[in-house]
C-alpha cells in the first residue's frame, strides 16, 4: 500500500510531477467499529480515530499538503498563529521538509506547554505583544507581503487534504454511510468532508451521500446561535473557537445533505469522552467526543433511524490532553495492606472503577 | 486489508477458532524513512514507529493476544503491577472485551498522573503498602490462586504477539534489514523480534536474518554490568529496569544473530530524541531514541557499515510523556512588539529554533 495522502490520493488532489513526495505516513487511520454503543444504540457505529495520524490530530492530513505545495511554490518557511494541534502539525512537516516554521503567539496569552509540541519538532516562537486576533492579522499580512507561506486555515490546501478522510471512510465501508457525525470548531473539517464525500459520488465511486451532522460546544456554538461568540469557553479546546473561518461552507453542507449543526454541553462531551475510553477502548481528545456525544443527543431524540450506519470522527488523540482527563476523572485508589490475601479480597469483592463516571 | 495483529498473523499466533476478534487495529504501525539521519551517516535508515499503536506503544501488539486469550480460557478479569504502558494498554483491551482490569501498585511511590491513561480506560486501582516488587509478587500469587489472569510480561503471549512487529519489517522492506536496533529494558521485545525474525526466515518467507542490538540506559544496564541494578536511574522511564526479567532470551539474540547488547548515556538518549524531533519530524518516548542514540555510537565507532539497511525501533509516542520534552528542550519564545513590521523583521532575521539543542 502506497504511504501517505499525496501517494494515495494524489489523483483526487491538486499536486503535480514536482509535489515533493512528503509524508509522515498520515492518514489510514482506523475506523474502529464502537461495539458497545451500538448494541446499545440499536445502531451500526464506527469511530473515525484521527488520533493515530502522526502528530495525533487530524490536522497532519491537510498540513502535508499544505507544507508540499509551498515548497514546490518555492518557500522555505511557513507561518501559523496557532497554539495547539496546528503548529504542532505544521513544525512536524515543515522540519521533515527541512524548511522552517514559525509559530506566532499572544505574549503571556498562552500556556507554552501548549506549544512543547511544535517547540521539540524546531518551531520558532515569536510572542507578540497582542491578542490572538491581532497575531493572526499579522501573519496573514506578512504571508501577504512575503515569500513565507501561511498555513492557518484559510490555507486553501488543508481542506484538500482533509477531504481524504471521507475518501477513506468509503473505501472502508464500501460506501458512504448514513450519517457522518463530526466536531464543529473552525468548521473547516465538516466542510473538507463533505466536499470528498461529493467528490467520490461524483466520480461514481460511492454510490450515496452521507447526512453531515456537526457539533458545536454549548460555549462556543456561533454558528448554532448564528452569531460569533466574543469569549467562547469550553472544557473542549480544540474546538474553542467563536468565529468559525469555514462558517458558511459547513452551513451549506449540513443542508444540501439534510444534516444538522447543533450544540453539545460541556458534560454530554464529558460524558461521550467517558464512554468512549472507559467502554470502547479509544481516548480521544475532549473535543473528538463532541461527534458521539451530538450523535447520543439525537438518538435521544429519536431522530436516529434504528439499524443507521454512523460513522463518528475522532479528531485527536487523548494523549494531546492528559490534563482534561485528570480533571474528569478522580482518581480514587483503593488502599490496601500488603498482603496477598487482602488483595484477593479487594479483587474478588465488587469491582469498582478508579473513578467516579461513566 | 485485515485489522490487527490476530487477524493478519494468525497462522503465526497461538490462536484458535475460539480465539476472540479482538482489536483495537493495533499492529501495522509505520515503517518511515529517516531521510536526514540516513544522508548524515551513510546508511539506509528505517525507524519503526510503534507510538502509532493505539495506546501509544507496543505493548498493545501482546496485550491484545494475553487478553484475548485470557477471555477465551475463561478469564473475566486481569491484573498486573505496572505504573505505565503496560497498564494503559491492559486497560483499554480489557474494557473493550468488557472484562474488569486490576492494577496493583505500591501505595505513595508511584505518581497517580501516570495512571491516567489505565483509568480513564475503567481499569481499577488497588495501593498496596509495600515497594514495586511486592506489588509484583502479589499479582503472581493472585493469579496461581484465582482465574484473574496476570499480563505482566511473564505472560507468554506478549511476546508472541509483539513478534508480530518483525513480521511487519519484513513485510515492508521485502526482506529483514541488516541490523535491528532496539531499545532494552524489560529486555521482552528484542526477544519477540529475534523470535519473529527467526520464524520468518525459518518458514523461507525472508533469507535471511538481522543482527540484532539492543541498547540499555546507562543507569538501569543490568545486562551490559553483568548483574542487577538496584537503583535504576535513566529518563528514559521505560527502561528504567534494573533486573530485565528476558535477561537471558535478551542475551541470546544478540548472540545468536552476531549483534550486541550496549548502553547509553541519558545525554545521548536526549540528543536522538531532539534530533529525531526536531529533523525527521518523528515524536517519540525518551526510550524510544535509545535505539537511534545506540546506533550512533556504534557508526561513530565505526561497526557499522557504510550503506547497511538498519531499522530503528521507536517503542512509544512521544505524547506519553510531554513533561520529558519539557524539561528536555527551554522554550524561549522570542519577544516582539505587535506590529507587521517587527514580525518580519523577525522572521528575515537568522531562524533561531525556539529551544537550546539539535
Amino acid at each position: 500500500m502506497k504511504e501517505g495522502i499525496i501517494a494515495r490520493y494524489g489523483s483526487f488532489l491538486p499536486v503535480t510531477e514536482k509535489t515533493p513526495a512528503l509524508t509522515l505516513h498520515e492518514g489510514n487511520t482506523p475506523l474502529i467499529h464502537a461495539s458497545h454503543l451500538s448494541e446499545k444504540w440499536g445502531i451500526d457505529l464506527h469511530l473515525k480515530v484521527e488520533g493515530f495520524n502522526p502528530t495525533g490530530s487530524f490536522k497532519d492530513r491537510g498540513m502535508v499538503l499544505a507544507i508540499a505545495k509551498a515548497v514546490e511554490e518555492g518557500s522555505r518557511a511557513v507561518i501559523c498563529a496557532s497554539t495547539g494541534n496546528t503548529s504542532a502539525s505544521a513544525a512536524a512537516f515543515a522540519t521533515r521538509m527541512g524548511i522552517r516554521c514559525i509559530v506566532v503567539v499572544p505574549d503571556g496569552h498562552v500556556a507554552l506547554g501548549k506549544l512543547s509540541q511544535a517547540v521539540v519538532h524546531g518551531a520558532e516562537v515569536l510572542a507578540v505583544e497582542g491578542n490572538f486576533d491581532q497575531a493572526l492579522e499579522i501573519v496573514r499580512q506578512i504571508a501577504e507581503d512575503s515569500d513565507v507561506t501561511l498555513v492557518n486555515s484559510v490555507n486553501p490546501y488543508r481542506i484538500e487534504g482533509q477531504k481524504t478522510a471521507a475518501f477513506e471512510v468509503c473505501d472502508r465501508l464500501g460506501d458512504a454511510p448514513d450519517i457522518l457525525a463530526i466536531p464543529v470548531g473552525n468548521a473547516g473539517n465538516i466542510s473538507a468532508y463533505w466536499k470528498g464525500f461529493k467528490e467520490y459520488h461524483e466520480q461514481g465511486i460511492s454510490s450515496r451521500l452521507p447526512r453531515m451532522c456537526g457539533f458545536e460546544a454549548e460555549g462556543a456554538a456561533a454558528i448554532v446561535r448564528g452569531e460569533r461568540v466574543e469569549h467562547p469557553e469550553t472544557v473542549a479546546t480544540a474546538i474553542r473557537i467563536g468565529n468559525p473561518a469555514s462558517w458558511e461552507t459547513a452551513v451549506n453542507a449540513a443542508k444540501e445533505s439534510g444534516g444538522l449543526i447543533d450544540s453539545v454541553t460541556d458534560e454530554e462531551i464529558l460524558e461521550a469522552y467517558r464512554e468512549l475510553a472507559g467502554n470502547e477502548g479509544v481516548f480521544c481528545e475532549p473535543a473528538s467526543a463532541a461527534s458521539v456525544a451530538g450523535l447520543k443527543k439525537h438518538i435521544q431524540k429519536g431522530d436516529i433511524p434504528t439499524g443507521a450506519q454512523v460513522v463518528c470522527v475522532l479528531t485527536g488523540n487523548g494523549l494531546k490532553d492528559p490534563s482534561t482527563a485528570m480533571e474528569a476523572i478522580e482518581i480514587k485508589p483503593k488502599k490496601i495492606p500488603c498482603d496477598k490475601d487482602a488483595v484477593l479480597k479487594a479483587v474478588q469483592g465488587e469491582g469498582e472503577r478508579a473513578y467516579e463516571g461513566v
